[in-house]
């Protein structure tokens, strides 16, 4: 059951589609207070009671023991102590002593204090007056999930090929550099699908451009590529360059498109072009003028699309590097002390995301003019329904790919996400594989990490054991950042593990498919925690280093360095299938602990007893994949 | 067997005491080449092949797959791809077809390419040419340990009282705030033997004063707390303030004793107490001088001290500031495009610990003007010598308590480590547990963290379980960091579960000491890598969450947030003890896996069949335990 609580008058984010009667704030049934304009309520949890839910946030699949942030920022450092990253999933679910679930419908910060000040009671602060509180009751956490899927509308379900693997880096300059990793990948005979074009595509990083003299005859060069079965999915940013003449700035500006300040002027901030102006995504008028802007690169042949910075990330603004050169000017000739150098320091280094940045950021909402502070968390989520609404007009359901960095509940019906920039750390492994069914819960099915982390250097195990995690994952793409080492598998020693690997996933793609499929028909979760099956299993309860896949499987990839294996926790027994190329080794196992060896160009996966899996033959493309014979293991 | 090859002419470092004849480098038996005055060698290594070493480092035991770099480096951000940490061990040991170890005797940056670069090869660069390497050779890891350590002189033994449980935090201001903290252990009926001085208990950051309005009568004061049975243990940082009529400055200035720049004036840089100039610590008369220093707080009745930003940290050069605030004044008023802004907030953020400092930074050694770089790793360990001398000469060994942050091999005569700003993540239990064996290969013995993590915000389960590592660690020290949420075990709910776990930790220390001392003596690790004694069993060979302690144990601390246990291997049958408080639960557990329950105020501890431990009773001081009546479980 779901009960709707209201307070104030919300913004409305369109999270929810189905449709509740509002009941008043004070039947609202935890303990509450209202304090400095912000509305606060708790609840107590025992011992062993579990919270799941925030969708993609650091820590645990459990997310007692920490303070969480609803707030989208660009912050690349995803350790544990951070309070936010790139998304704001305000969905919580306790499962034990009782089960619901809270959804928050609500697009400014919301703080979630679960356990960090008291151990046993979990303290939620929305703050604002003006919000939807969903509070979902079943007997378990799993039809908990489902009530709250069904009420938030169908996942996005991505075309077939997305499910192939895929390639970026930032960047692969030019149209020789992109012919590179093609020519790599063919050459070693590993499957792959996608390309990715980062921001050095574009002409001066300006959206919807093309750098003609790196991608001459782009048209024509797209589709040659599509001809050899390789999609290109360019990525969009939120900022537009201020350019005189250039024809999306100048339409923005002419129609009053973009955030302003509080004066009414643009609101202006430095990103990868330079000084931009911001569409303002939450008008719907504009999100359908930027939604067909992607018309120029469909009509290019391009068939699928990353949104990127859209929290919004914005360097600087005009504002914030005067202030700060006007410090050091201030500074010059004196002897400064500590405190003012770590002072001056910090005005430099606090330039970038700075939350005084988005307060003089408004926004036209119904003609009423509305902080940026109120609406930040469905930024990033309005301009993918921007380029959701105009595919699905234009195209039907599913044609297109798109995924997000920002999110909010909600966009998972048009779009799916990636876990943002990540690191090469092998903490990373485990960091992303628990982020998966926290994120199914939130709706967000077609998503994954970074293979092989997107900041700092990797090593050739790294992207083994990250793609072997990528195998299963919807999205799966290596990426790499700017100046790290070359990430690429053809890059490494010994390219026949990377083939091994990857053929497998090729091999499951029909399998995942129709799990993918079946979880947005039916609203399930693909990856749940080994605590949702096995709720009276203590080892079971407690273990995030593995995942439930689909009704069948049981997932335990390898996260540590210079290991030859793993122990695995089998809540029943279990069938361990080796998987390695075209090669597939199984093995009985009885529930419990066990040592299971795994070389780095091996997967395991542990198949119920009852259960079967279909593989097909592997192939270089997946247009390639015979879909009709199947053998089931 | 211990062969020593020369190159140059080396700086003297005072790391090995033994006396080895030297061979001419070109009789060092591995592949190796000299480019752009580098001396590289390289070594093969098996698919099972441990390349152990490295003392205080980020990632594994295993150190393969990564390059690290020896350079002594102020960083509070301990993750796995960072290369150095405040250490500088240069002695690495290959495990498996063939045993080895290397120590390489020489001040200066080394890189270390463990397998990253290429899986299976081990590439060693020293940059420079005037070093000394040692190779040992024996039959087994262990030996070649005791080898080295035998070359390397036996390792620093502290106080007893060393033993008993610290308590620190940046910082405790001033006497109202140290009564409290040991009214607060003391109301909780938690033991407590030390309570730390961080920067604050200074006049104005000046080593070698007190801040008299915060510390009345500090003489007094520290024999009251002794009285107590409390040491009060005050930070001494390298930097040393410059100002008119400071003694300590005034001295150094007068007799040359500070490092100076290529033109021969004093090399001025930022740290805590503003503009410092830096004692020449290699220059033994410098020693002498600083040495004899520490007198003026041992007569205050000061028995222990730590000694801080010795790597040596610098905020910011005149010159860099200077440099940063010209290049901010040239950007202004113009339109900065991404590549100067992104310049320029670089030159803000590289302002602190900047290598183009250090080089500008010149030593008197024997007279001769020599560069910082070329003695970089060994100015804190110098540091520590001044200080360790002193203390030996005026007291003879084992009196005074001292630790340092940076360190490199030699120090571990005079001083312990403990391993620096760590931060409150999971993570960095599991990081600290590693460091502890590799530290020990090294000589550092009387080492461990900041347990509950130095940066950012602990919880109250993160603390207990840092804790419970810290039980077995020589050095078990709570500490954090300014602006961070309260740390101190009576700061949290249910005390009793702190005392729980402290009281574990005395009630061992008869046999934590006698196992310190035998180490000392016998050039043994307190701390092994199970590899080191079941090295035909796989799974305890790659195993690196669990560690031996002495002849007699095996440790598996809790690392992960939110369980009630974890799994453990055991290599041979053995007794899980189960230690909270005074309580003592055994059960006999066969090789293999389990799952181990371990509540928040337990600690596993596990015996081998044959062996039994020795605990006495409980105390609120180390002084009060009764050592001649134990009992052996």
């Amino acid at each position: 059951m779901i009960r709707k609580f209201t307070m104030g008058r919300p913004i409305i984010t369109e999270a929810v589609t189905a449709e509740f009667m509002s009941e008043k704030i004070g039947a609202f049934p935890f303990k509450s207070k209202t304090e400095n304009g912000c509305f606060s309520f708790s609840f107590a949890m025992r011992k062993d009671d579990i919270v799941y839910g925030l969708g993609e946030a650091v820590r645990g699949i459990n997310k007692r023991g920490w303070i969480y942030e609803s707030y989208c920022s660009d912050d690349p450092f995803h350790t544990e102590t951070k309070s936010s990253l790139y998304a704001a999933h305000n969905f919580i679910m306790l499962g034990g002593s009782s089960s619901f679930g809270i959804f928050i419908d609500f697009p400014a910060r919301i703080r979630w204090d679960i356990g960090y000040s008291k151990s046993d009671e979990a303290e939620i602060t929305i703050c604002g007056m003006d919000f939807d509180i969903y509070l979902i009751t079943a007997d378990s956490p799993r039809e908990i999930v489902r009530e709250f899927r069904a009420a938030i509308g169908k996942s996005y379900v991505p075309p077939f090929w997305a499910f192939g693997f895929q390639q970026s880096r930032w960047s692969y300059h030019n149209a020789e550099a992109v012919d590179r990793v093609i020519d790599g990948y063919n050459s070693a005979n590993i499957p792959i699908d996608c390309v990715y074009l980062d921001i050095d595509y574009m002409d001066s990083y300006k959206d919807f451009t093309i750098n003609e003299s790196a991608f001459p005859n782009f048209k024509s060069y797209v589709a040659d590529k599509q001809s050899q079965g390789i999609h290109l999915i360019p990525i969009i940013d939120a900022g537009v360059k201020k350019e005189d003449g250039y024809e999306i700035y100048e339409e923005g500006k002419a129609n009053g498109y973009f955030c302003k300040t509080a004066d009414g002027s643009i609101f202006e901030a430095g990103v990868w072009p330079g000084i931009c102006a911001f569409p303002d995504f939450i008008n719907p008028e504009v999100r359908r003028w930027f939604g067909s802007k992607y018309r120029y690169l469909l009509d290019m042949g391009i068939d699928g699309f990353w949104n990127d910075m859209n929290e919004p990330a914005l360097f600087y603004s005009a504002k914030g590097i005067e202030n700060a050169l006007d410090e050091a000017a201030e500074a010059k000739g004196k002897n400064l002390d500590l405190g003012k150098f770590f002072h001056l320091k910090d005005v430099f280094m606090g330039l970038s995301n700075s939350r005084d940045d988005y307060s003089s950021i408004w926004h036209s909402v119904d003609g009423e003019s509305v902080n940026h502070q109120s609406v930040h968390n469905i930024y990033g989520a309005s301009m993918t329904k921007a380029a959701g609404d105009y595919f699905s007009e234009a195209f039907g359901e599913g044609k297109i790919l798109m995924f997000s960095r920002a999110s909010y509940i909600g966009a998972h019906r048009t779009a799916g996400i990636w876990f943002g920039d990540n690191h090469s750390w092998w903490s990373h492994i485990l960091l992303n594989l628990k982020m998966l069914p926290s994120a199914n819960m939130c709706g967000f099915l077609y998503c994954g990490a970074d293979l092989g982390g997107f900041n700092e250097n990797a090593t050739r195990d790294l992207v083994l054991r990250f793609l072997a995690l990528g195998v299963f994952t919807p999205l799966m793409r290596n990426h790499s950042a700017l100046g790290t080492r070359d990430q690429e598998c053809y890059s490494f020693e010994n390219t026949d593990d990377f083939r091994d690997i990857i053929e497998v996933r090729y091999r499951l793609i029909p399998y995942l498919y129709s799990t993918f499929k079946k979880a947005s028909e039916e609203n399930e979760l693909i990856f749940r925690p080994l605590s949702f099956d096995y709720p009276d299993d203590k080892i079971a309860r407690e273990c995030e280093t593995q995942l439930m896949l689909g009704e069948e499987c049981m997932i335990a990839p390898v996260y540590e360095q210079n290991v030859s294996g793993r122990t695995v926790y089998l809540p029943e027994d279990m069938r361990l299938v080796k998987l390695s190329g075209t090669r597939v080794e199984q093995q009985e196992l009885e529930k419990g602990l066990h040592y299971i060896e795994v070389a780095l160009n091996e997967i395991p996966l542990f198949i119920k007893k009852s259960k079967k899996i279909p593989l097909c033959q592997p192939a270089l493309r997946t247009r390639d994949l015979d879909k009709d014979s199947l053998e089931y293991i």
